[in-house]
């Protein structure tokens, strides 16, 4: 058994709290949340709010907005134990260095409307010392299948590449919703090609499974979209896209 | 029963033989190859290489590249039958007039490699006369439960914005790859990520669904990110989509 408590109760917070909460692997022994809400998931948890009630613990995972990382993890009012962020774009070094420091980062997209089983979110986590790296597995393996060792660069360029592939992929179902809106077709028509796109690359490659006129360089079809296109950001970023395309195949 | 042949031996041509191979209410009577090659999928039709051994159908279904579609029809050696192309950028009126004219897009992105289930595939549908109109339907009723009445500018409207949130997504899957190969992390920690981000818009819209930092106009992570960026095309991209995210979240 770990005794683990959570410092935050945002999203992340209250996932990790409800995930901890049916382990029977992990004993979550306090939640702090500033305001003490009510929580929205099912979490088994004294609810704190005064860091001067925060008991002994295994581990302290700070889930707080990132840029209230440094200030709270000053805060603790011990020193000597385990501290981990959960953030994808903060190096470990930003935590006070009076506690142990270490990284416990879920790569995932949450919200709270959409629970979510953790068994299958990638647990990126980092240690200043092996013994504190086999505390953070034993409570990451409790909750998921899928841990792995990063370092501080690693989860930049992790939480960069995840930008591209979520918020802006993302962003191209928008772009494409609007162009559907704008002439009258239910978006719903599109959306078992958004789900076979995700798919297929878990079988092929990116660069197996590109399809459509920029790689096959069909000029044709190409002007004939840039023409449809009468939004000038709309019409940009497909002119960027299709060139970045065909460069990445020049590549290959 | 409709007696259906089909035209063409690519992808598109391949998969909806295999589909109608499997239908009760579809009788596929032929397959003109060029090559006469073997099929990649279980067909159940007589395979022909010559315009001239067509036998009578009440629907033939030309899927062949876009340039060759307008040729193709222009062979066909006989007049008065509804004859339909499958693309999603061609207009219905450029199929050779002497036959009945229709369209019958499949929206999805086919790959041999790959077997797909088509009842889930939206079938996008053009006709001339309202009869004409009932025999695509019976047809694709046949196959797939989501069959569209679609008019030749809302296809073309469907097929850019299937450029957007298919190609342009998957070419953003592969700019991730590309970031993780340079810093050694493995891209399959990236794909449960880009699972749910597909899954997230079953339930939320895009915009409802959009997370990151550029809508939360989260400066300091955003000019990180740039820095972290070496390659100039990438970089090119962030800026231009982390722009277009903010100036969406304007207009909402």
């Amino acid at each position: 058994m770990v005794n683990v408590s959570i410092i935050g109760f945002g999203n992340v917070a209250q996932h990790l709290a409800s995930a901890f909460s049916s382990s029977p692997e992990i004993q979550l022994v306090q939640v702090f949340s500033r305001t003490k809400m009510q929580p929205l998931l099912p979490i088994k948890a004294k609810i704190i709010d005064d860091f001067g009630l925060l008991e002994k613990a295994d581990l302290y995972i700070i889930a707080v907005p990132d840029d209230a990382v440094a200030a709270v993890s000053a805060k603790l009012p011990f020193g000597g134990r385990l501290v981990a962020h959960t953030a994808g774009s903060l190096s470990m070094e930003l935590l006070e260095g009076n506690n142990r420091r270490g990284v416990f980062y879920p790569l995932q997209t949450l919200s709270k409307e959409k629970s979510i089983d953790f068994s299958g979110i990638p647990l990126c986590l980092e240690a200043e010392s092996y013994s504190d790296y086999t505390i953070l597995e034993r409570v990451a393996k409790a909750i998921s299948g899928k841990v792995y060792p990063i370092n501080s660069i690693q989860r930049r360029a992790l939480h960069v590449s995840a930008v591209f592939v979520s918020n802006f992929a993302n962003h191209l179902y928008q772009l494409g919703e609007d162009i559907c809106r704008q002439h009258q077709v239910p978006f719903d028509i599109l959306k078992p090609l958004i789900s076979e796109t995700a798919e297929k690359i878990r079988l092929l490659s990116p660069a197996q499974a590109q399809t459509g006129p920029a790689i096959r360089r069909d000029i044709h079809t190409i002007h004939m979209h840039e023409d449809f296109l009468s939004d000038s950001n709309q019409k940009n970023i497909y002119q960027l896209l299709t060139e970045s395309i065909q460069n990445e195949r020049k590549k290959l």
